[in-house]
């Protein structure tokens, strides 16, 4: 097993490589990777069986089914790395350049971050993403999956490494952290100088120890507490079909609403459609005590609108005004997706204007939070911070820029 | 005396305050501040004068240098007020709009950071200088500065403070952290979902402190172990005269270079001009055994290549080629400016490109790396990390954005 310690020094000694490759290079190592992904489709999957083997009965059935590959999910992965390479290149490109009064002449440039750490749990198919996303994005990564699913990871970047070697290119661009115990999360965190980036992509546990403990950058992901205020001019169709849909299709991601707040003026008229709506969909209501005297359900506990539920699970609010419920949201929400439904466009303005999530959406679902619907053409999680990247990391998000001044000898 | 949590539950409230006012009136805030700045100045200058006084014998003269106030420093800060007032506003900038294939109008937008918080030392000046930049960036500012100059500073927030109150805005958009002692800092540093930003200004050990201990987003800032290399291919003189000048026109800043290196096929032509220059301006050399064979010095010590002098010191040593001065650079710099001299445009790029610095220079002084100098009009700091914000930070570098979305009932 090859120490932690001395991947992170070979991933900082392959950040110049990785930096050096023009966008060609890089599109032919993804579409290498791709195929060998495919040619060793059976090792992945006999590997992936050991770890389901070892996991089955240990862990909750719905990680489970985040750890199984099929041989789709195979083929999705290679399809996931095709999809990186037909995206453009961020790397070289000159976001501002001027000449100085002095003559000098000031070029600033997008370039990679270099060592993008990322810590995650049981999905294997993140152990390929992150690898595409990092080399388009010109970064070297170290990959530290979850414990349940090391075989498989070792597999896939065993893959990955075969398609860069028949390519002539190091297979030190891709680092696997073997050692999947506590102790090389740390170290991680605490890379100051080699880790560029670190991002944590899983549970709230995962992401705030992150967080709390890195002594080098990190992006705060995922945590998503997402709420829909259905205002006094909502159109309550077009409000029900919002809510129901942020709610349920898809409940257990980040961007799946929460909470539903809404206005009172409407509260009579809405909350039965709501909540008729809701029981169709086997959704269970915890109510403030407001929204009680007009719909049936469960009242609300104290944790109750501080909760990312991740399930059928709706809490809901009645509040007095849209600075009402934008107050709410500053108090309760993670800052990553909240939506109003008002036909309204003064309601709709102050919303906008005032609540500071990476996302605010007028009349349409927070479900929509994702690099994919952006236009980013893949994501690396959600960003819920405002240093660095907020909001969905594509590629431009995985880069930082440098300046670079070419003169005549000027000095100061 | 307020608590630190008090103050900051304030600066909490006052966030969407600073974030609605419009650029005239941030505009007419900042000049009744600079006017406030300039009625109280005497108040001013005996609160640092009893500043003065108390550190007497207890700080060493540079730092009662930097601790001391003028008439003249505080119509500086004065000055400096109505400058950022001149500066164009960052906030509700759209940064990007597009139409999404199912109807989602998306804009991005630049928004404030919210809460930013600055740890500094013992420079009053910063308290005015920090003020002015927040609040132009509609961002709350909580100022926590150094035991020595709590008297000046807490006599320079009741002027700006007067300033806020005379245009009837209210006084907790510009927040004095009041307890100078090491608990406030660390209370800063962790609170989480109230600090959005947090900036250490000032020596190495305070922002290595930051950056180990912060729990919010930090940017780490300022120390600049910058290198001068002179190529093969370099013009004597202009190299002479760029080495002197990023050496000594100002030593004791981050931008001041540190360590010279010389290919060694100049190194023979070089040195002992080099040599003459430095005595001349009574800098004493550190030399590589390989440099000591050309002129004298003092004998390079093990940290000699890891230290930022800030002083009349300068490392010397000779490489056998471009790809050497890159690697030398990677291996001991702090990522803030290098610069390459050289009439040879291939080494220039390949320079350019390899290093991975905050300002690579072709031709000219390290000593530009500044946010006036770059055209971002004042400066916050140099930041030498990648995430965020990446050398001077102007305004548009205490930003963030947000995404506001338009339908019209879109469900995914």
């Amino acid at each position: 097993m090859i120490a932690t310690a001395e991947l992170l020094g070979l991933a900082v000694l392959a950040k110049p490589k990785a930096a050096a490759l023009c966008t060609q290079q890089k599109n032919r190592l993804l579409d290498a990777m791709a195929k060998a992904l495919l040619m060793q489709s059976e090792e992945i999957l006999a590997a992936n069986a050991a770890d389901l083997e070892a996991a089955r009965g240990v862990i909750a059935p719905v990680m489970l089914d985040r750890l199984a590959l099929t041989p789709q999910r195979v083929e999705a992965m290679a399809e996931g790395m095709r999809a990186v390479a037909a995206l453009p290149d961020p790397v070289g490109r000159t976001l501002e350049e001027s000449m100085l009064p002095n003559g000098l002449l000031l070029r600033k440039v997008r370039v990679p971050m270099g060592v993008v750490a990322i810590i995650y749990e049981s999905r294997p198919n993140v152990t390929a993403d992150a690898a595409a996303l990092c080399l388009k994005s010109g970064n070297v990564c170290v990959l530290r999956g979850g414990k349940d699913a090391i075989r498989s990871n070792t597999a896939i970047v065993a893959a990955l490494h075969a398609g860069l070697e028949g390519c002539g290119a190091p297979k030190t661009l891709v680092n696997l952290v073997e050692d999947t115990g506590r102790g090389s999360a740390v170290e991680l965190m605490e890379a100051r100088g080699r880790v560029d980036l670190l991002i944590p992509r899983g549970g709230k546990g995962l992401i705030r120890a992150c967080v709390d403990n890195a002594k080098v950058p990190c992006i705060e992901t995922g945590t998503g507490i997402c709420h829909v205020y259905v205002d006094a001019a909502a159109e309550p169709q077009k409000a029900l079909a919002i809510v129901d849909n942020a709610k349920t299709s898809r409940p257990s991601v980040c961007n799946a609403a929460e909470v539903c707040l809404v206005h009172r003026e409407i509260a009579e008229a809405f909350l039965p459609l709501l909540a008729e709506r809701m029981a169709e969909k086997n959704v269970e209501l915890r109510l403030c005590p407001r929204a009680a005297r007009y719909i049936a359900g469960t009242p609300a506990g104290p944790d109750d609108f501080d909760t990312e539920f991740l399930d059928y699970i709706l809490a809901v609010k009645i509040v007095d005004s849209v600075e009402q419920a934008v107050r709410h949201i500053a108090a309760h929400s993670t800052g990553h997706s909240e939506a109003i439904i008002t036909e309204d466009s003064a309601a709709a303005e102050l919303f906008c204007a005032a609540v500071d999530s990476a996302a605010v959406y007028v009349n349409a679902s927070t479900r929509f939070t994702d690099g994919g619907e952006f236009g980013l053409g893949c994501e690396m999680g959600i960003s819920t911070q405002k240093l660095g990247a907020r909001g969905p990391m594509g590629l431009a998000e995985l880069t930082s820029y440098k300046y670079i001044l070419r003169g005549d000898g000027q000095i100061r």
